[in-house]
């Protein structure tokens, strides 16, 4: 059976990734989301094994001395991090998995799991972006300035990535089937097919 | 605006890749296809420019020695070859092309046109494509069994091409999709779109 693949998704706060990832995964329900895990409180409506894994500054900790973590990163004094077992257990079946992390992360994420493949999503100019981010009306001015600072450092890192998709007003779901066409087209690198070959001797 | 990129076509004699790709054309007309160039007799209905540029063997050879051609072979003593001119108009116009062509001038283009990406088309398997060999029932014995044995010499070369899909039974139109959703994918490689890193300086 087709190993699955884990594919990294990162953009810009604001970028409008997570719209783009319901629509994915509404009409793509076989793919994962792989659930992160934190030390920081739920906060109200959060769900265990849904939004995060909730866990103690404990076990996190004997969790990261065990290498059980794919990466992890220090937020505002709590740890956040990605689980590896659940992950390996889906792409074993065959299950693709798709990581949303920030840059930091997936860069950490693409030393240590070689066969990960990195798409970008981004809004078409910063301009858009700036517009989107006011658009949502609850951003301080402050807030709006800091992440439109951030997402120039992150593109800086585009080189790093496979792939980059623009997000467009309206165009979500051209953009959630393309990154669908990107993770077919990836099962059907002749890394992944090269077995066809027995079938013709 | 975005550069077209040059795909090549190969799958053995049988593979129905005829039926995938005008499927294909007929979804996605903008895709070009790259006519080839023969010093053979047009047969009854073949026409000029569209199943071949028909040409004498003094015009072929010219163009060989002035480097007009990406790849050339002879074939029962005719020339057959892919003129460079029509397919790097079409590139530079941002338009796709397909070069539907057997393995060896696959990797004679692999090598000059080094952005060219290669896709195998197979069938499931050896039995099927025997099957479908012997279900069009033109074919001799003789030549039915020169066909497999050329197929199973061609899809050793799988590892130099950069994707394959599998052709099976009525299920062309899912094979034309693949194929177009790695064509899709192919342009959204962070090689071909980091200028978008300029839209956030």
């Amino acid at each position: 059976m087709r190993r699955g693949i884990l594919f990294i998704l990162s953009g810009p706060s604001g970028s409008g990734k997570g719209t783009v990832l319901s629509r994915l995964f509404s009409k793509h329900p076989e793919i994962k989301y792989s659930v992160s895990m934190t030390t920081r409180e739920p906060r109200p409506g959060e769900m265990h094994g849904i939004n995060y894994y909730f866990v103690s500054r404990e076990d996190f900790e004997k969790r990261i001395n065990n290498g059980e973590l794919l990466e992890y990163a220090t937020f505002d004094g709590n740890y956040y991090g990605t689980p590896k077992k659940e992950i390996e257990s889906f792409l074993e079946r065959g299950i693709d998995v798709i990581l949303e992390i920030e840059v930091k992360g997936a860069m950490q994420v693409l030393e240590r799991a070689k066969d990960a493949v990195a798409i970008m999503i981004t809004p078409p100019d910063i301009q858009t972006l700036e517009k989107w981010l006011r658009g949502r009306g609850t951003n301080s001015e402050e807030s709006i300035n800091e992440r439109l600072t951030t997402a120039k450092e992150e593109i800086r890192c585009l080189p790093k990535y496979h792939y980059s998709v623009i997000n467009e007003e309206s165009k979500q779901d051209e953009c959630a089937e393309l990154i669908y066409s990107i993770m077919q087209a990836e099962h059907h690198k002749t890394v992944h097919t090269s077995k066809i070959m027995s079938k013709f001797e």
